[in-house]
C-alpha cells in the first residue's frame, strides 16, 4: 500500500536501466487531488544535489502534482548540466501528466559526482507514468528507490474521521543530523493547507528522522516530501494530524535504523536530566557519533567510560561528578564513577538502550544510532568501485 | 635516547604488574636541573581523568621535578578515590626523590572507569626510581607507556648552540581534537622560563598534535608535558626553540598517525584557499571525521563526492560551485563538479593526500587522519573484554 494507501494517489516503480543490477530504479508518485497541497524538508548540507535545489523551488509554491524519484545516481556535484537533467526530468513528467513542471518534485539517490544517464531515465519516466496504479504501484515505488537498503520501507496509519497517511522511505547509510541519505514520500487524503502540512512535517521530523544518526555523515540529497490530496475531504485537527504523522515517521525511522549498513545493534540513546532539549540532543548525538563506543557496543562491551568521554566533548550543562549512565537498565556509572557491576548488563539483544542522566534539569531527548561493524567498513569501502 | 637525550634527565620504565600482559607499564622521568621550569597542555574533554586534574594543579606552579606515567589503567571516572590514588602516586615519588609532591606530575592511560591496583603501582614507583638512568632509561620509559601502540615513539633534535630536545609519546586511537589519547613527555636542556616554554608548547602543539584526528574521539587523559633542565645553560631565541619543538612534535605526530589503530592509510588533508585558518581547520576536521570517506580511502576509492559532502556540513566560507578537490595530485573535482578522470588517481601508496581548495581566501591548514578499517573495528570492539 505505502504511498497509495490514502485515496487520490497513484504510483509506479519501474526498471529504467540506471542500476547495473537491472532492478527497479525509477519511481513516480502522482497526486490526483482535488488538493495538491504539499510541504517538504531537505538536507541541511550546503552541498545540495540538483534535485534538492530544484524541489526546494517547487515547494515554495506549496503545491506538488507528482514526484519522480530515482536510485542509481544522486545527481549531486554535477554542475549546471546536472541541474538541467533534473529540469528535463520534471518537464518530461509534466508533459506526460499534462501539467506544469513547476509542480513536479524530483528526488535522486546513489553515487555523487556522476551525470545520470538521461537516455535511460527519460524513457523510464514514460514507462512509469504508463504503469501508474493505486494497487501495486505503491510497493513497486518503494522498491524502486532502494540503494543499499535490504528491504523496502513503508508505513501507513488510519486517522480519526476516515483519512489515512501512507509513506515510503529509503535510507541505509549516511544517516545523520539533517535527516539521512534518505528519501521519504508521505501521502495523505486529508485536506490540509500547505502551511499546516509544513508545520506538522517539521514537528514530526524533528523528533524522528532528525534524531537518527547512523554514522554522522550528512547526505547531499535528503528529502522528506508530504503531499495531501484532500480526496476524503477530512479536515483533521492539526495536533491530531501531527501526532499521526509523527507515528508514521517514527515507524520509518525505526525501519531505517534496523536496516543501517552493516549494523548488528539498534541503539537508543536516552538523555535525561538535561538543562534543555538542545543539550539533550547534543549529548545524544555526541554519544551516537563516538566510533569507539559504537565498536564497543558491537563487541557487546558495556563500555560506559566511552559514554562519559563522549559527553565530555559537548558544551551541555553538567558536572562530571554528577553523571549517571545505565546500559540496558543497569546503572554502570553513578556520579561520574563506576556504579553497578558491568557484568550484570545483558548485551546480547539486538536492541541496546543507553541512558545518560546529566543531573542538570528536567529535559530529555532520544537519539538513535547503530553500532560500527566490519560489515559497515566492507560495504562502504567498495561502494563505487 | 628519547627523553634522556637532553642533559639533566634520568628515566626508567619497569614492570609494575598493572597490565595483564606482564610487559612494562610504569615509567618515570626525572629532571635533575638546575632548572625545573615546565609547561603542559591537557585534554579539552570536560570529563578529565584524575591525573589530569592533579597535573593541571602541579603545572600552575610552572615547575616539575618528575613525572610518573602508567599504562594499564586511565584512572578516569574513578571519583574521589581515584584522585587520592594519583595523589598517593605523587607522594610516593616525592618521598623517594626527597622532593615535594606538588612538583610531581602524573599521567595515566588505559581503560576508563577502573581503580588502579595501587598495591602494584606504588612498589612499581620504588622499582622505577631505583632503575633511573640516562642510558637505557629513555627507551624503557617510552616502551612502558604503550597501550595498543605497536611501537615505542621517540624523537630528538639538536638545537643551535648545543641544546637538545628529546621526547617520547604514546597514542594509537582516540586521537582527536584535543590532542589524542596521547601522553607525551618532552625534555630539553635549554634554559627557558616556564612562560616561554608554555608559549612554545602551545604554538607547536597547535599545528601538530592538535591537527591529528584519527577517529574523532577525545580522550579523558591527554597530556603533553615539556620539562626544561637548563643543564647546558643555552638560552635559545623563542622563535628558534619553537621551530625545533614543532619539528619534534611533527615527527611524533607522524609516528602516532602511522601507528593509529587498524589504519592502512595515512591521510593528509590539505585545505587551501580558505577565508581563515579556523575555516581551514574546521573543513579539514570535518573531512577527517567522515566515516564514509575513511572507508572509501580504505577501499582505495578516490570518492571525492564524500569530500564535498563533508565540506558541506561546515560553516566555513565557500560556494559549492567553487570547490576543487585533488586526491594524490589529481583534480578529480573542479568547480563543485567532476574534473579529471578519477581512474588517474593512484590510491595504492600508504600515504594519501586530499587537497580541498575552498576558493575563498589565502589561508590553509593540514589535518591528518587515518582510514577506517575492519581492523579498527576488531581492535576496538574487544578492548575491555
Amino acid at each position: 500500500m505505502s504511498v497509495t494507501a490514502p485515496r487520490g494517489f497513484r504510483a509506479a516503480g519501474v526498471v529504467a536501466g540506471l542500476k547495473d543490477s537491472g532492478t527497479r530504479d525509477l519511481a513516480i508518485v502522482v497526486n490526483d487531488g482535488p488538493s495538491r497541497a504539499a510541504a517538504a524538508v531537505f538536507t541541511r548540507n550546503r552541498v545540495k544535489a540538483a534535485p534538492v535545489l530544484w524541489s526546494e523551488q517547487v515547494l515554495k509554491g506549496g503545491r506538488v502534482r507528482a514526484v519522480v524519484l530515482n536510485s542509481g545516481g544522486a545527481n549531486a556535484c554535477t554542475g549546471a548540466a546536472g541541474f538541467q537533467d533534473t529540469h528535463a526530468t520534471a518537464e518530461k513528467a509534466a508533459e506526460l501528466l499534462v501539467d506544469s513542471a513547476g509542480e513536479i518534485a524530483v528526488c535522486s539517490t546513489g553515487l555523487i559526482g556522476q551525470r545520470l544517464p538521461m537516455d535511460a531515465l527519460l524513457p523510464g519516466v514514460d514507462k512509469a507514468v504508463a504503469e501508474l496504479s493505486r494497487g501495486d504501484g505503491g510497493l513497486a515505488a518503494a522498491d524502486a528507490i532502494r540503494t543499499t537498503d535490504t528491504v523496502a520501507k513503508i508505513s501507513f496509519r488510519q486517522g480519526e474521521g476516515g483519512y489515512m497517511i501512507g509513506a515510503m522511505a529509503k535510507g541505509a547509510g549516511m544517516l545523520a543530523p539533517s535527516l539521512a541519505t534518505m528519501l521519504c514520500v508521505i501521502t495523505t487524503d486529508a485536506d490540509l493547507p500547505a502551511e499546516a502540512l509544513d508545520r506538522s512535517l517539521r514537528a514530526a521530523t524533528r523528533v524522528t528522522f532528525d534524531r537518527l544518526d547512523s554514522d554522522g555523515c550528512t547526505s547531499t540529497n535528503d528529502t522528506v516530501l508530504l503531499m495531501a490530496s484532500g480526496a476524503t475531504g477530512a479536515v483533521p485537527g492539526e495536533d491530531e494530524f501531527t501526532a499521526l504523522l509523527t507515528e508514521v515517521c517514527a515507524d520509518l525511522t525505526r525501519q531505517l535504523l534496523v536496516d543501517a549498513e552493516g549494523a548488528s545493534k539498534a541503539i537508543a540513546i536516552e538523555v535525561v536530566g538535561a538543562a534543555s532539549e538542545d543539550d539533550a540532543v547534543a549529548v545524544g548525538r555526541s554519544i551516537a557519533r563516538n566510533n569507539l563506543l559504537k565498536c564497543a557496543i558491537h563487541g557487546e562491551d558495556p563500555n560506559w567510560g566511552r559514554v562519559l568521554s563522549a559527553i565530555g566533548t559537548t558544551d551541555a550543562v553538567f558536572e562530571p561528578d554528577q553523571l549517571n549512565v545505565a546500559i540496558n537498565g543497569v546503572w554502570v556509572c553513578r556520579n561520574g564513577s563506576f556504579g553497578d557491576d558491568r557484568d550484570k548488563v545483558d548485551m546480547r539483544p539486538r536492541d541496546v538502550t543507553i541512558t545518560a542522566d546529566l543531573s542538570a534539569g528536567p529535559h530529555s531527548a532520544t537519539v538513535w544510532t547503530s553500532d560500527l561493524t566490519a560489515d559497515y567498513v566492507h560495504e562502504n569501502s567498495a561502494y563505487s568501485t
